[in-house]
């Protein structure tokens, strides 16, 4: 039954049962998303699938966030295009427990929609539908890990497909079995191969998870029927896609107090892969030591890191050849960290991951799996050559990364990477002003005025 | 490698490899496609799914195969909703070895993107690009049967849009690297759980696929990028979604005299699960025996059917409550044959499940599943009660049921179905015409004319 005990918690889920702490988190996630969909917005995952799809394109409903030109869509591709640019930079939100990246697809599926309705949509309405998908996305993410993630899903897409349908049905206010007969049509369309990792389709990943999730509400909407058991079914969802089984306890566990998945999401100061972030945030720390200690980069020998075994696993590229193969490698992000003191979109640029002084230190940079390292913590050794004879070295121990549970971002560091990411193609101006709306999203009436403000 | 051969295999095939038989089984497959996808058309799979997405529709380019009035959407969404209706009756075609339908996916996307080329397309050409489709899919089916079906995926559409991709990539000339991408970007949506048979979400799956495969050609003929190794690799297609590896060997025989999967293509004579098309072709022909016996269908106190086991465990609905669930029930096949002496559409109609007439000898049928049976075959006994306290039984041994590679059905059985599902649609006049046009595909100089047929 747990696919109709989503459904039914869906259709009864009100704002007022929300707390302020679910509320601010959810309004977090969303900010964080519209500065990433912006900030992906030209690069050529995204621009590519723009360009291509033009031809196809649909009545112009929904806003792309992509040009000073307040360009729209069909909701189906601005929730293709949007949830593309909005990951292109693996610069958007993660769920630490099952490294879900819940805000894409379901935000940019309910954008979408949100945009076609002839009525007003509350802040408060949209916040309420953006946290059910989530809070389900996640549910059903928790109970296929770790099997799902290790055979070789892209977990943010498989379970984003489900996450949007649930969003976009209770934006629409879908009876329970109109739910869960979404939720059936969102499930059998598994969307993501890690394989892809390191090309332009991890980007699609939460984009079609968008699409598949809104399509599925629509046809659900209109009476068409899959299997009110899809999820727990022995064929169903959890059973094909997962050697786990914890479904109906997390399905139990929905709307609980201290059980809501979207207080335990997490923003990301790097636009790569969170296991990187330890190393990264120790090197930048480490490029301050080494100008102020006299060093110089051309003496470093070696540098060792200390990392928990899903580093290599994840993001052990040694010679990634161009930005997107750059945010699986975590020699990229250690040489840019102590080499360039930050770590942003632009230092993922192709041309900065080509460079030779980057090469030439990246080159330089071991690591070791330690099972004892936990997935935020790291050890950095970074190895002189010494003129007499005797070697020198300088030690960076993190503890908790910047960004993860125990270190998160501030509202005004969302802010920063917000406007870091929006000024160069809204421009300030309509940065700031896009920025102040977002924060209180809660507040307004009405979210389609979200066109004027991209 | 494999993906790459795939790919290089599809750039460079041409028309002239092409034995006469492959052309005849491809036109034939294309054939029964088309009279199938007019059938479908009307059925609510097809029209909840075209009046939900009907808002989305772009340029009205690809012909929908739905009405007397030559009504046009976007090549997605003709995708979309032509392979919807192609399957939804479950009387498409059937690749023996894999269960595969494997015209649905690859047609309909084929012929929503050929509409939208500013040149002619040669029949030959068309022909060229859907059976290089058909044989990567049915290879691909091949390479991850039979793990891959019993776990729950829906072979049909999760090799569909790999299929798709390839022939969409051919029609389109794309170059090895680009058709190695598509394969990458549409093996990444695997679409298709086993859990959705008996609801409208079947005939999606075929739909969605086609919409896979073409949005993955179209994407990587603009330069997106994916793997280049998607099929095979550790977190590849195959991995992932099978327990099978038998790719590569499979690849090696792609274009080998007598390893074309389209000449193993069948059609079925009944719209239904094919493991049910023995019992069906028994009861039809007792139907005349009984007729002549001067027996009573009231006098029946039982039928028993002795099957493959696989008849019992997809088909073993015994109480259906409508016409999809009917497909899955062999004693509503079993009943329909010997009561009404025939299967088409019309007797999967929802009024026919329900019939009172139809229950009270379904309910007296029962299967029993023998593992000597071959699939094709079965055993058929009809017990009835007799005045003078013997009982008296007729029987029907199939060896081979009409449809099965043994016994396929010919030409102008195929002629007379394709007329069956399309006058009511299209009229007597215009379905003769399209008829005549269908079967000479091969001499066409522009198949875009196809919009004229239908």
């Amino acid at each position: 039954m747990s696919t109709k005990t989503i459904a039914n918690w869906t259709s009864s889920l009100t704002y007022s049962s929300l707390s302020p702490s679910i509320v601010q988190s959810t309004i977090q996630s969303f900010y964080n998303w519209t500065g990433c969909t912006v900030g992906g917005s030209s690069h050529p995952a995204t621009t590519i699938a723009r360009n291509a799809l033009t031809p196809f394109f649909g009545a112009p409903t929904s806003t792309l966030f992509d040009s000073h030109k307040h360009q729209k869509t069909d909701a189906q591709h601005a929730a293709l295009l949007n949830g593309i640019a909005s990951h292109v930079h693996d610069y958007d939100d993660t769920h630490l427990e099952t490294i879900i990246h819940p805000t894409g697809p379901v935000a940019a599926a309910l954008l979408g929609i949100t945009e076609t309705l002839q009525r007003p949509v509350s802040g408060k309405e949209f916040i309420t539908a953006l946290v059910a998908g989530i809070e389900v996305e996640c549910k059903c993410g928790l109970a296929v890990w770790p099997s799902h993630y290790d055979v070789g899903w892209h977990i943010t897409s498989t379970t984003g497909s489900i996450g949007a349908a649930v969003a976009v049905s209770k934006l629409l206010g879908l009876s329970p079995d109109q739910i869960a007969h979404a939720i059936g049509i969102a499930a059998t369309q598994v969307t993501g191969l890690r394989e892809m990792f390191g090309s332009h389709t991890k980007s699609f990943h939460p984009g079609r998870a968008a699409q598949n999730g809104l399509m599925a509400a629509i046809l659900a909407s209109d009476g068409y029927t899959s299997s009110l058991e899809a999820l727990e079914a022995k064929r169903g969802w959890v059973n094909v896609v997962s050697d786990d089984d914890k479904l109906q306890n997390l399905v139990a566990s929905l709307g609980k107090e201290g059980a809501w998945e979207i207080e335990k999401n997490s923003f990301k100061p790097f636009p790569c892969g969170i296991v990187i972030h330890p190393v990264i945030d120790g090197c930048v720390q480490l490029h301050e030591v080494l100008g102020g200690s006299g060093k110089r980069y051309e003496d470093i020998t070696d540098v060792q890191l200390t990392v928990h075994p899903l580093v290599l696993e994840l993001t052990g590229k040694t010679k990634p050849r161009d930005g997107l193969e750059a945010k699986f490698s975590v020699y990229h992000g250690a040489a840019i960290g102590l080499l360039l003191d930050k770590a942003t979109p632009a230092q993922y640029e192709d041309a900065v991951v080509t460079d030779t002084e980057v090469i030439s230190l990246r080159d330089k940079i071991h690591a070791t799996a330690d099972e004892k390292c936990r997935p935020d913590e790291c050890h950095i050794v970074v190895n002189f050559a010494s003129a007499g004879g005797t070697s020198a070295s300088i030690e960076k121990h993190v503890d908790h990364a910047i960004g993860s549970v125990h270190c998160p971002m501030s509202d005004s560091q969302l802010t920063e990477k917000f406007m870091d990411q929006c000024v160069p193609v809204l421009g300030l101006e309509r940065t700031q002003k896009a920025s102040e709306w977002c924060w209180i999203l809660d507040r307004h009436g009405d979210v389609r005025e979200i066109k004027e403000f991209f």
